[in-house]
């Protein structure tokens, strides 16, 4: 097998390239980082195109699983590279010794099949990579079926979300989206939708989620805007008894997923 | 009143060896950066014994709130300082103005004095302040009794440890002690104790959490030491139906204090 030493090589510019979202943009694909998150990608059919590994760097506690994976993916998915090269690939996050490029799906609310009780996360206008892979963790923890980005401000499979969800955004169908086309899916679908807001006039324990369910959450920020104040929507909150008058969007959506999960129980 | 222009001031030398756990632990002060928190720090009584403040600089949408809290509070207890004093105190975090010095409270748990039926939350050996300040957050809006550090691997007044609570660490009770004497301490109590752990025997949802309750959580890296497997203690899970086996310590506290308020609603 080839190994590639060459920092000025054509395809690791390229890679380097998916740091930025504008490069994620225009070459429609991210880049993937930990021996755990690539094994779940690969086990998650996410479409890989190729394995960058320095073999003599490999390291930590997913180091066997990660091993095994290579030893079943295709042969022409793995590419070694120099330590100087991983090192430029990896970019300063935690270097384990691989990174994965892949194609970015490509899937819009049209294509999305539910199953008949679905439960459905909405995020919008989030803006930080770490609360995007928190909330992924949950939705896979609690079985949720899709997750909407709604006018998102960042990429749903920015590497860092990719690291801050562990790899469990692979396991969540994701889709980025408007609002207006959000609230139009789910309105089709005969979904209803539980709006966060902290001035939400339903306590979140006394709504029904048994039914098919949409938990719209709002940015860190600003919260929910006012796409979201229309008939047909319930605004609920968590109850708040201290000093503070939020929550972080991913412990708010935390409580709210597993909540439909007891109900559903 | 008089402004602080030196960099050399031994005041401000030794404010700025706050930052580090030893300057912590040999003055028995901490600093707090936020003009929020510094606001909750005084509503909540905290030892604050002197606010820096560069009037220019002070910014932010908590600004007004700060200078009533600012006219409120005893003028020896502010001290103006340049904006050049004011970044080396500020030491990189986002500078709004203001830094305040406290002292550390030095509360036992002999000196706890608890409701009839409290909630209590425990972490052990946790080390990221981000997570003690998010599990702080939560526990202030559940309206907890108690939060015990149970040897601690950050300091509970780590500046970013406040930082991450948003100054909800003022508003909740917050001890150090060792897994021995925490575990002591709720048995004399008389409280029952629900650890945490991914294979723990029971569903956190089918346990009676109106009952005196402590939930007790382990590291991020570790969960749980053996010092919590006892005859006495139950130990309790999150169903997680996805690929990870896992959440975020402060997801899963956030999960289990919002089931307690529920119950107990």
């Amino acid at each position: 097998m080839e190994t590639i030493r060459s920092l000025q090589n054509s395809q690791i510019k390229a890679a380097v390239k998916l740091r930025d979202r504008r490069g994620r943009t225009q070459q429609q694909r991210t880049i993937i980082d930990g021996l755990r998150e690539i094994s779940r990608a690969v086990a998650c059919g996410f479409p890989i195109e190729t394995i960058y590994v320095d073999p003599a760097a490999l390291s930590g506690p997913e180091k066997d699983t990660f091993e095994e994976v290579l030893a079943k993916v295709s042969p022409n998915t793995i590419t070694h590279v120099t330590r100087e090269v991983m090192t430029k690939l990896a970019f300063g996050e935690r270097v384990e010794g691989a990174v994965a490029v892949a194609k970015l799906p490509k899937t819009s609310l049209s294509e999305i099949k539910l199953p008949p009780c679905p439960l459905i996360g909405v995020i919008e206008q989030v803006e930080k990579p770490g609360n995007v892979g928190a909330i992924l963790r949950t939705m896979d923890a609690v079985g949720a079926n899709l997750l909407i980005s709604a006018d998102g401000r960042t990429d749903l499979f920015n590497p860092n979300a990719i690291r801050a969800s562990l790899g469990t955004i692979f396991s969540v169908p994701v889709v980025d989206a408007t609002s207006e086309e959000t609230i139009k899916f789910l309105r089709g679908e005969g979904i209803q939708m539980l709006a966060a807001r902290v001035d939400g006039s339903v306590s979140y324990t006394t709504v029904d989620m048994t039914k098919p369910t949409a938990l719209i959450l709002g940015s860190e920020a600003h919260g929910l805007s006012d796409n979201w104040h229309q008939a047909g929507i319930t605004n609920i909150h968590l109850p708040m008894n201290g000093i503070a008058d939020s929550l972080n969007v991913s412990t708010t959506a935390a409580v709210l997923l597993y909540e439909a999960l007891r109900q559903r129980a």
